[in-house]
């Protein structure tokens, strides 16, 4: 939660002649900030050590698509904005002018669910945005009203989450997750401490597939138990979900909102797997009803509108017209236009785990096993912390990330989280090796 | 400032059965925030009036672009990439993956402002944004660290400023404005009276050149002496200047940026206006040096980009590109590339000015005379209020912005913003006679 630091903008001795210097403790969030400063040391820890494998970067393969693609896309959804009678000039303004603050892929986006997740929920609903991050920032400021509001979030979190929450000055309560994601019962247990405490829960959040950092996908009973709960403590659930797509066909999980009989989960979703991150959009689903005291009702997502004028007014219609072309082309299923997506990054997590297998035979190394998505985290009698981190980059070529950067109060200090969405088979299986020495060496 | 509206998620009895309902009052910030309310009136009365012609929009003329300028900038920004020397991978990746925090353009936007406004700043002062809110929005989140921590602005104030305040919970107290603009000894006085009330004034926001709404200049005289005000008082100036491209060039005044030697100012930019809103690009400028209790030393633009990373991660590159193309292509001179639209808004000020002279005879009605931008405010004896601006939009086809609008506590019950960017010349004048006669109307 916020540490409101009081400080100084005066003049420090010794500055440059006449220069005003800012004193660092004076500013409300900086790179001090200890998830900030935890980020920095693993970007500067990895621009020293160019040459060594990253199980630490956890971003897309952009390698399925071309600079072109951007051209293509656009140009489709300009075609899509003619073929629904928008005259030259309409579409013009609809492409480079500002638009509508909630965006204009509302109907894709509901079609876009309904095909591939199963969720059916009304165009108006939708709020497209500068990316998730957007998203999540926009959420925890419409619900948390009050100084006793606060957040749950499943522990380990996601770091996106928790600087979401510090920016608007949320507080996050953690609910530790076990060896199969998040329970019911734990959720009730921390929503009832919280409220014991004089403090208000006003959402929790949680990734039910794939989860990051932990990879943990969420059983359908646990799922059905999550809504079952949200109802009982009177909680609204944030599903983040973008790792859904990356997994077993056959083994898929619905998502919480399809589930989500009564309005209880406001739905995350990003374009930056299914497409590129470099449109940056991003989307929140919320078709809540809200009554004023005068009864007059609406929609979330148009309450909402409100604290997105305030944030980015709206999100780049260009940006949107290139996400736009790309689900048109597809027919609005994402699933169908990812297949050579998901078998290669199916091939990289069997490859990791098959690595780990052959890498690791002492019993008290441990690690699971998600059948998808990007993350795997392992399990050793060492200090994985920054010290370690350094020692392994310098002296065994190999980067990865201390999971205790993901916890809320501390934990984690025995896991590492090892993503393999950014490398090739080879490169994973040299890079586990390379663990597996530097693991080796440092236990003896 | 904030106002914690405490309230219940719990279900409303007469809901739809079994589905949640939000009570409105539980929420942060919602459609009935005050200016949200006030902006969505004018937008509901705008669209119930579609014939009326529009005093009150203040967007900026596309009529100069075309889509395909979008495909051609994002070109030549690639073809610069090549230029630099970049791989077709890593071109890619410059546009389709995730981006620097603080974005690509730096070097371009430093150049620029070098160039149109002999503003000399390091590129690694530079911060792209998703538009100039994004901008504000991180600005004052960065700098507002402790409760007692206010803003000073201008008023009557941008609702964009208000609103990026009431986002991130920073009180703003306001500095009115006289005729010519804001005076260093009002700024003094309200500083002075702000920290007798026990709290701490961080910044001052302003809009120097051609203000939304009041269109007011400041003088040179004035611009040095807030600079000098800014290092009395240890303020920082939050510069915001969307417009300043749209003035005569013989009567250009220095931004305040260019006249800060001692780094009080840090400077908001926006690409809205100066090219199209469609790539939702802004962008601060942070050159001060900050300083921890380490004595290690920064920028505030790098101290910044934390509080970015939580907003949105980082700017679309997509519509970097396109703004990188943009500039490229006019050799990094928005001044020399926005000639044609220069004219094109001095002819409307122009044409409404001269409207003004000819249909208001009547000594007790005045205006001011801006000699660019895109806003004027007349002043009537009559109450320019919401139900006002239903009669003149229903009865005699015209619509303004009221200025109550842009007060922090009340005030401009008299006066009526006028915008002139987004019209023909033929349709101001059409507007204005309208205007008049409505005015004479109800005043009889």
């Amino acid at each position: 939660m916020l540490r409101a630091l009081v400080g100084t903008q005066s003049c420090v001795a010794g500055g440059l002649a006449g220069q005003m210097e800012l004193a660092r403790e004076s500013l409300h969030i900086s790179v001090t900030d200890p998830v900030a400063a935890s980020m920095n040391f693993l970007n500067e820890v990895a621009s020293r050590f160019p040459a060594a494998i990253s199980l630490a970067a956890g971003r897309p393969s952009v390698e399925f698509y071309d600079i072109a693609d951007v051209e293509r896309c656009l140009a489709v959804y300009v075609g899509y904005l003619r073929d629904q009678g928008m005259t030259g000039s309409r579409a013009r303004d609809a492409i480079l002018q500002y638009g509508r603050t909630n965006g204009q892929l509302g109907m894709m986006i509901s079609r876009m669910l309904e095909i591939d997740e199963g969720i059916s929920v009304p165009e108006e609903s939708v709020m497209v945005t500068s990316g998730c991050q957007e998203a999540m920032v926009i959420a925890l400021r419409g619900l948390a009203a009050a100084p006793e509001d606060v957040v749950l979030a499943v522990e380990p979190c996601y770091v996106g989450f928790t600087g979401a929450a510090r920016v608007v000055g949320v507080p996050v309560v953690g609910v530790p997750e076990g060896p199969e994601g998040v329970s019911p019962q734990a959720v009730a247990r921390v929503t009832g401490e919280v409220r014991a405490s004089g403090r208000r829960p006003r959402a929790l959040y949680v990734v039910p597939n794939f989860a990051n950092p932990s990879g943990i996908s969420l059983r359908d009973e646990a799922r059905r138990g999550l809504i079952e709960v949200a109802a009982e403590e009177d909680l609204l659930i944030l599903e983040d979900d973008p790792y859904g797509l990356f997994g077993a066909d056959d083994r898929r999980s619905p998502t919480l909102k399809s589930l989500d009989t009564d309005q209880r989960v406001i739905y995350l979703g990003s374009f930056a797997k299914s497409v590129f991150p470099g449109a940056r959009l991003g989307f929140l689903v919320a078709d809540q009803v809200v009554v004023g005291a005068d009864g007059r009702r609406s929609l979330l997502a148009d309450e909402l509108s409100t604290v997105k004028s305030m944030v980015t007014v709206n999100t780049s219609p260009i940006a949107q017209a290139v996400i736009g072309g790309a689900l048109v082309s597809c027919g609005y299923s994402l699933r169908s236009a990812n297949q050579e997506k998901i078998a290669f990054y199916r091939r990289n997590m069997a490859a990791l785990l098959g690595a780990l297998d052959r890498c690791f035979t002492d019993p008290s190394i441990t690690w699971n096993t998600p059948d998808g998505g990007f993350f795997a985290v392992l399990r050793a009698p060492v200090r994985a912390d920054e010290k370690l981190l350094e020692l392994s980059a310098r002296d065994y070529g190999v980067l990865w990330t201390p999971m205790s950067f993901f916890y809320l109060q501390g934990g984690g200090s025995d896991a590492i989280r090892l993503s393999c969405s950014a490398l090739t088979a080879d490169q994973i299986d040299e890079g586990v090796r390379r663990l597996a020495t530097f693991i080796a060496d440092v236990r003896s």
